[in-house]
């Protein structure tokens, strides 16, 4: 299940790959690439392959050359201006039009590699973007052909979309959703309603200024009252001229939030709007004319889970997102380590600071973790591109049904361990760069605060991690029987161990001693293990360690020290992409210097006339 | 060593704590208020003590009255206004004139609580009326009596001053800083200049917008050539009435930081300017009219300790303005797990999420973790004071020189420690609250972006963790002989365990074999033991225990969690303060609702219109 290394590629000669890969430009950093003990093109080509750098290529300069996505340092933006601009950049991507068709069929890792590409730029404008082609968008033309007029109007942006699932009582726990959408059958219109301000949508990305189309997920009311469960609807909830919010819906912005303030949250509530029967998106039921409720699913529990197919892209996305994060921080933290000197074997000379073990504690950990977490996030994507392919073909194997529970399995994991460890190696990446990484301009304090919400939406981490649990509890057979035998219970321990990659520490002793007191084994889990589940992953990226370790990841800390400039070139983004003076890819200081200078130039200026005078 | 708790005042009568601590508005949280196992106005005494808690409520309600103090919820203040309306209330601040001489006199802890309750509104003005009045106007009152009439000036603001030691390439290496101070005895003056820019003072809190002088280390060069070391002097940096930049000073503001954007950080570069041979700050040494250098102290690196000297302040200080965080994010996320709604035993009845216990997990040991810091930081500050008494007394005592090395290591310990804890309950408190903590009205972005800094400056946590370790070295007396008997060896390890209170796990077997093998003990301490202190830190913090402890905890955990809204509100304070629309002292989530609906009271306008027409 994991992605083949492009090995063939890898062998091809040098000259292509600096074509590809420009040098970089000469400076302080030069002393550590030449350190390096292997070639960073080589490993780049080996890695994503040419086809693959190419597009990145195409996206990374295509910004750099558009006045839209110029920088302005120095410029503060307000909230309102700043949400304007991301929309008109939403807009210039629509134009782009990176991929063909054709393209995404080939190589559908380009669609990822993409989303991360324009991400590493701003997240604000790639997830406005993402949200109206790819879940507003995407949610409407699996549900059925009768909206194909309507998708060619969100494919040429005549309509905005957006997708309105959480309220303000209600995010991760879905079922507890209440707007409701009552069928009228003498008018043969839904009457969609919001019972208080407590349900109204909330958080909702694109709805704040700028959508005029929501998908809008409501409990399903049938002439005969019984409610038919969680449904979807199309809801225009502006006018696509004036922007104008439409009889009967109050909608607006949510306000600042901590990151991502150029896309707009928004809520909205509603107040007997109605909208034709055919607004409903049949994907898991359909009312007929007279309020009759059909479904292709068995059961209210099948419906509802059906329904939130499409959530488990988000999680997989957020994946890839936050390693992504993971490796912008640490291009600017380590490029910074090693040109940065200070203390030394004398006063007066100073050492870079990546020599100190210190700061190869700190920093090199999360270097193996983004390599690690990037080719994983990559094999996770690959392996929802051949689920999501049966599902479209409507594929019945047990491959495609163990696929289908492996993988909703492994994104409720991974989600958790990409976004807790890319939020925590932005921190340390902060505090590693001193009093220059709490600058703004150096971008550290963007990136934690943009990647913050990863821990929360699409699945908040810790429900997440509780139904991994679940997960690995259901497959051992062991929640119906509600008794663990001792064996199976020590096998399924230490395979959870494995899925999270560390050691939780629970003793055998233990647990046996919980289970011959009889106790119920859900309890046992939940009171003993799921606590230590946590503050084990918490560890594992803590980097806890027994002594033995301890000297021999120091032992490897000093072989690894020299090459991480070079391991950091591979994912670093062009120094345009990734915006931070003290993280350039030549690694001149001076530059910062400059930059300070540009900053104040009028200050300068004062001072030069007083000197004058 | 530790502060006497009030043990009398607490056995006072109830009626006295009503009129000092009047009842919290009745709502959602009193269900959990009428849970509690014990009365907080009786801990709140018992901590304080009646005559702080005046002290509080009379700053409390001072600010809360005060137009220049007003939130404007929803909108946006842009740097430069922020900036402006720090100064205004620095202003403000000096006008009410919290604390006289005498009272200060009679119970130094009341400084330390002005500064906690203003920190609590907002840490910009407070930081910056403390650079001013504290580090600035302190380190002059301490050189000399022949400043007593520029220090009136300083107190009645008609000069602003800020403390200007680190430089652009030099923070928490002061032995690095390059800028210079020649003397010319035919003029009689100072000459300051700044090599270059990687020289500039740097990261100067109120010198970016505001201050007019600063207190300016640099190298002092007598006529023979000689570098004399690190000394202060005064610098008029701009004209007093048009805030202008004097001649040769190039002045200006660092811009956007991540946090505490409302205090104008700065830096400045010199160019020949010239200040009176009397501006030197003649802490440590002197130079006679001839151009001759004096010093009370017989080496130079004796000399630079005592330059030094008023730093250790700031280390204090942060270990309480850290557990003011602590706190702060505390409340809120307290309160509103206990009002917050989500999921439950059906799917009709859901339960407030502290009842759950990975809520109880994540934010209890924390609570725990305020009480300890809070008692801590006031018994360091105590110890401070007497030491500082024994400095202005010139006490020669014993006690005197152990006092002030174990205050210096004590303060090296408990500031990476403090800082650490509040940074990362910061984050744990924002996603504990999910997308409410993620909005920026309900302050915890705020908290954490402010709380940031704290790992930085006064010395970076890291460095000042091997500071601490240093002391421990030197109080064996082991670093001279560079040989570790075992026995003594272990003893250390033990104590070094104890001071940072927690267990960092090496093996003794690991050591011992190091031992026999010959290498040099520092080598040992930095490469086995140094990143596991560090480690040993994040895992105390991040509650890793064993299953025998986790079961305790749980179950502890159960008796905690009804307390845990009283333990709070011992030091939640007033809601004008606390400034959290989720972390209300009545807990009314409907607060948050209209606080929403202020906030877009324009769109409710608009969708009233829509719905007549």
């Amino acid at each position: 299940m994991a992605p083949t290394p492009n090995v063939k590629e890898a062998t091809g000669n040098q000259s292509s790959w600096n074509t590809l890969l420009p040098d970089f430009p000469k400076g302080p950093l030069s002393k550590y690439r030449k350190k390096a003990s292997f070639n960073w093109k080589e490993m780049a080509v080996f890695l994503d392959g040419e086809d693959i750098i190419r597009l990145k290529n195409r996206i990374f300069s295509a910004l750099e050359s558009d006045p839209f996505f110029a920088h302005h340092p120095g410029e503060e933006l307000s909230r309102e201006k700043y949400q304007e601009l991301t929309f008109l950049r939403c807009k210039r991507l629509f134009e782009y039009d990176f991929l063909t068709q054709q393209e995404i069929i080939e190589n559908p890792l380009k669609i990822l590699n993409m989303v991360i590409c324009i991400g590493m730029y701003d997240w604000s404008p790639c997830l406005q973007f993402f949200l109206h082609c790819g879940v507003f968008g995407g949610t409407i033309l699996s549900a059925s052909k009768r909206f194909a007029d309507f998708a060619k109007k969100i494919y040429n942006m005549e309509i905005f979309g957006c997708f309105a699932l959480t309220e303000l009582s209600h995010g991760t726990n879905t079922k507890g959703i209440r707007t409701t959408a009552t069928f009228d059958h003498n008018t043969q219109e839904f009457i969609i309603n919001s019972p208080d301000f407590e349900a109204a949508k909330f958080w909702v990305g694109n709805m704040g200024k700028h959508a005029t189309h929501a998908v809008v997920y409501a409990q399903l009311y049938t002439p005969d009252g019984q409610c038919q469960g969680l449904h979807s609807f199309i809801v225009q909830i502006r006018d696509t001229k004036t922007l104008l919010p439409m009889p009967g819906v109050m909608v607006g912005d949510i306000g600042k939030k901590i990151g991502q303030n150029g896309l707009d949250n928004g809520f909205a509530m509603f107040h007997n709007v109605r909208i034709p029967k055919e607004s409903i998106l049949n994907i898991t039921g359909d009312v007929s004319p007279e309020g009759k409720y059909s479904s292709s699913f068995k059961d209210v529990k099948e419906r509802f889970s059906a329904a939130l197919g499409s959530l488990s892209t988000g999680r997989i996305l957020i994946t890839a997102v936050s390693a992504t994060n993971l490796k912008l921080a640490l291009s600017i933290a380590i490029r910074f380590s090693a040109t940065r000197h200070q203390f030394g074997p004398t006063d007066e000379e100073e050492i870079p600071v990546i020599e100190y073990q210190t700061q190869q504690w700190r920093l090199l950990p999360y270097l193996a973790a983004a390599y690690a977490l990037d080719y994983f996030s990559k094999s996770l994507f690959e392996n929802f591109v051949e689920f999501y392919a049966g599902l479209l073909t409507k594929q019945r194997s047990q491959r495609q049904a163990d696929l289908g529970r492996e993988i909703h399995a492994l994104s409720a994991a991974s989600k958790p361990l990409s976004s807790w460890t890319a939020q925590q190696a932005a921190q340390e990446c902060r505090e590693a760069c001193g009093g220059h990484g709490y600058l703004a301009m150096n971008r550290l304090g963007e990136i934690r605060n943009d990647n913050d919400p990863n821990c929360t939406y699409e699945g908040d981490n810790n429900v997440l991690l509780q139904q991994t649990s679940n997960y690995l509890m259901s497959w051992m057979n062991c929640i119906r029987s509600k008794r663990l035998s001792f064996k199976y219970e020590m096998h399924y321990y230490i395979r959870q161990e494995k899925a999270m990659d560390v050691s939780t520490g629970w003793s055998e002793a233990d647990i046996r001693s919980s289970v011959m007191s009889g106790r119920d084994s859900v309890d046992i889990f939940y009171e003993i293990c799921l606590p230590q589940l946590r503050s084990g992953i918490s560890r594992s990226i803590y980097r806890e360690t027994t002594a033995e370790v301890a000297k021999c990841v120091s032992f490897l800390f000093k072989q690894l020290k020299d090459d991480a400039v070079a391991l950091v070139d591979v994912f670093a983004p062009p120094d345009f992409i990734l915006n931070s003076p003290i993280g350039k890819a030549s690694g001149e200081v001076r530059l910062l210097v400059f930059h300070v200078y540009t900053f104040y130039s009028c200050v300068i200026h004062k001072w030069n006339v007083h000197n004058r005078t």
